[in-house]
């Protein structure tokens, strides 16, 4: 087993409590739409002044720009595991001895594309991170060059999913790396991605 | 002109602007991460109170099911364009004369992957949603078969981005669909997807 990272650890408390708060209003006005008896000109001006003390608090962006890079490792603020931001799911991922990586997530109505589906554009967004996940994993590290998606049955909103990612070699600069997104023992999509390797450049 | 809709119209009131304000929570949290001098410990637990006044007056979500997809034309909760959903920036498109769509958006930290620049990932999200679009727009609707992304340069985070699309061919149910992401003129990202042409069956 290799030591490396794979996932920034939530915390219980501060921002990271707010965010996971932040996520179950998001999930809650995705359904509440139009249909919910809740008083939604109240909710608007408390969520209002909730942005407002955020606002008034904030850092500077610059600031915040380098903070949120610090150190090598892992960040905090991704949208796809980010536990500061409310965007992600997040997923967790597991580095399998076989070299894969795998992370299990239920989706709700947020997500949704088709009918009780997840949106292709979700998918292809968690199967692009998962792809860079696994590169770091494999001990590579690169930028998207290219990505393709093939869609072979709908994924469901409200089931476990297995979201999982492989690097599978590296050419010079070129990196080829390949994922999936499963449900019920089924393959729904399938990603491959190229990669070149690159000085990704953190702000200090 | 066709008389397409290609928009859901945003109101300043009901969920709408409770979903407004809510983009505000996120935008504000990412940017706030545990540099901010904001009571996080106060915000979680105001953020918590109103997923709890949401969750006690949520409808059913087999009854929200149907509500969401009523109608035949645009829907108001999916995560690229919906009024109803936080986690869209949201996009707004204008159909042009030449048969393709635009939408001009400028992306905040939330949707960040490399430093001060947008998640492959949310520009996959974006694209695949805005050539679905552009079939519509089309006169033609399918479901995402296969999607390809090819990232050309960084995308700018806190720059006015063009996210254009244009259906290109129907030859039986196979439907070929363009698009890209621009900033400054120049062209970042561009997308190739082929969509097979099916009834989405929307629940009643």
């Amino acid at each position: 087993m290799m030591s490396v990272e794979l996932n920034s650890t939530a915390n219980d408390t501060g921002v990271d409590a707010a965010v996971a708060a932040a996520r179950r209003v998001i999930a809650g006005l995705v359904r509440a739409g139009d249909l919910s008896g809740a008083d939604m000109a109240g909710i608007a001006e408390r969520l209002n002044a909730v942005a407002d003390d955020l606002d008034r608090d904030a850092p500077d962006v610059e600031d915040r720009l380098v903070n949120m890079w610090r150190g090598d490792g892992t960040t905090r603020h991704d949208p796809a595991t980010g536990p500061e931001n409310p965007i992600a799911p997040p997923l967790t991922f597991e580095g399998k001895d076989d070299g894969s990586i795998e992370a299990e997530v239920t989706l709700d109505l947020p997500y949704q594309g088709p009918p009780a589906s997840v949106h292709g554009g979700v998918s292809a967004l968690l199967l692009d991170h998962t792809l860079g996940v696994a590169n770091h994993w494999g001990g590579a590290a690169g930028m998207t060059a290219e990505l393709t998606l093939r869609y072979h049955r709908r994924v469901p909103l409200f089931r476990p999913l297995t979201i999982s990612g492989r690097l599978l070699s590296v050419d010079g600069r070129k990196i080829r790396t390949a994922g999936s997104i499963s449900a019920d023992g089924e393959v729904c999509v399938t990603a491959e991605g190229l990669f070149i390797s690159k000085d990704m450049g953190r702000p200090r």
